[in-house]
């Protein structure tokens, strides 16, 4: 069987630094491994809208921001398909007809949809596109006939609910569709990145993101001001690197050659988290470090972004013939879908000879 | 402004008397009225399958009958435009979008829905399909630019759902939407007509139905058998003319001219019920009236039937050239929304620009 990948981002707004540990740079990595005959990363701004339905200039706006992120890091057109979800009806019709293969009360009992409930304060005023938004989940992964799709354990309810709406389709209608897996995260470590002030999530509105798209100042600038041990306070004093944003982001980031090529009294990350417990290293000494192994990381991004933006129709068109493809393959898969519900009538002429015959 | 009509079936079943003075007779009188832009007739097998999503079978066998009764009835393919939702792919895309405009307490609180769930008897296991329909609806309604929608006023609160919709659509996005109007039954007597054992709902399921393609054996059989008032067993007895199912009939679809024809002693309904409720009158001499009057009314609904049942691809072809009309309306209603929404970012040389002058 093909190995074919789906994975997505909302476009909300730019990509940071959490993205491209948690997500971005391991598929970078499985785009190039040549291991998958397909992958589609899908620029999910219908789900978007969905919890944003007064706003969506902002997704409108973030679309190229997004685009520009993925092609920064190393997704490769020619090697992955990027794609608009809005510009795959096919998606929405699919959505249309899963909805009958799912209970209200089911749809309830997502412990994940129960999750972003809570954090967006919807209570009682839940829009139902988002509501719904794990069926269009399962119609986004399996139009695409996704065997694996790249997922943090917070959302293993999500796929357990496309895999449900897989099986009860096939059942009820005939093998049409394919079950997903879960590709989890190979390094626990790296799963989300603390925001620079410390708080357990990066946010646009908290200011506290390292964008993909910073400069090298303001990359410096942030990682000086990073949230570390509040009781690190003289250079002496022992401190903390658990919750440390400083340690978290060099366990994310930091390899023994960092060490080599800037900072070569230590020889790994363990020497380095040893001393600062210790006492008697400071924090700004191990921030010029962070810095200068963020920089490295990212200069490659920023040199291929400024390359991309030069030319932004040519973003727009590789997500236009992206979208174009992921069309033809969507399209398949739903005229399957059609084939099996049998509700492609005028094609159907066994139906038609059928009926006439009864008529006779 | 264009006056607009959309309205159709649920193909779960052939169409009964109880459809054709309900909705059927009044649509065919419109249409030939003249005095509307545009004709939508739809069958709506999508929306039949939110109930139906175990057996597709029943509604992909309906589609033909309900397309005969149709045009059986005098519905005109040249004047009203009769076409397949399931074949229209833009309303699930409405559909879509329409859910992130409505929430799920709204929907909790749509007192049709409330009532079809408790005569579904589904209790927790509603199909998302069936909860979110009156969004669907919407869909269909505005798809079309429909500016009059016959309904029952028991699907008033379905309609509402459609203008807030549209109301929220246009005060989000800019005026892209058409708020509809009901037109409700002119007659209310014939809202609703009992089955032929006097229970107040025809059901396939109950055998109380006189289909419109009953032969005219099955139709006398039926009538003279019916239930009237159980407490009339001798000729000489008074007897109750409401709650008899012969006299409910007889409401919707005698006319004076019928008495001169076939019961002269006569002149008009109201001597009949008059004689009915004194006594002397006996059942079957009214029964025998009854099925005079019905024979008359479906004899010409019967010869178009047996016209059409002779070329049934031609049927399917009327059905699928509808469609196509359909569908080319309701793109153009699909464009516009997407535009107001601007997520046609393709097309979108605004945003382009826009972007590409940022990065200069």
């Amino acid at each position: 069987m093909s190995k074919i990948i789906l994975t997505g981002d909302r476009p909300t707004g730019k990509l940071h630094v959490g993205h491209y540990v948690g997500s971005l740079k391991r598929r970078v990595e499985l785009q190039n491994s040549g291991e998958y005959d397909k992958i589609f990363i899908m620029i999910a701004d219908a789900q978007a809208l969905t919890d944003n339905a007064d706003n969506p200039e902002k997704i409108r706006q973030n679309i190229i921001e997004v685009a520009l992120d993925y092609l920064s890091c190393g997704l490769d057109p020619t090697k992955s398909t990027l794609f608009i979800q809005s510009m795959i009806p096919q998606l929405t019709e699919l959505s249309f007809y899963y909805m009958n293969l799912v209970t209200v009360s089911r749809l309830q009992r997502n412990p994940t949809v129960k999750a972003e409930i809570l954090m967006r304060n919807f209570e009682t005023s839940i829009p139902v596109g988002f509501f719904t938004y794990p069926i269009s989940q399962a119609a986004d992964i399996t139009a695409f006939k996704a065997t694996l799709v790249p997922v943090g354990e917070d959302q293993l309810p999500m796929i357990e609910q496309t895999r449900e709406i897989v099986r009860k389709f096939n059942s009820v209608y005939g093998e049409a569709l394919v079950e997903p897996d879960v590709l989890l995260p190979d390094n626990k470590a790296c799963l989300r990145l603390p925001g620079t002030d410390g708080k357990s999530k990066m946010s646009k509105s908290l200011n506290n993101c390292i964008y993909l798209s910073d400069t090298p100042e303001d990359v410096k600038k942030k990682i000086m001001g990073m949230y570390t041990d509040p009781d690190h306070l003289r250079v002496e004093d022992p401190g903390k690197v658990e919750g440390n944003s400083v340690f978290t982001y060099l366990d994310a980031f930091s390899k023994p050659e960092h060490f080599e090529r800037y900072l070569s009294d230590y020889n790994c990350l363990e020497e380095l988290k040893v001393h600062y417990m210790r006492g008697g290293l400071g924090d700004v000494k191990v921030k010029k470090f962070l810095n200068l192994v963020l920089q490295e990381e990212l200069e490659p991004i920023r040199l291929r972004r400024k390359e991309y933006e030069k030319d932004i129709p040519e973003v727009y068109n590789i997500l236009k013939k992206g979208s174009e493809a992921a069309e033809k393959v969507a399209a398949e898969t739903l005229a399957d879908v059609k084939r099996k519900m049998k509700i492609n009538y005028f094609e159907d002429m066994d139906l038609i000879n059928e009926q006439a015959q009864k008529y006779r």
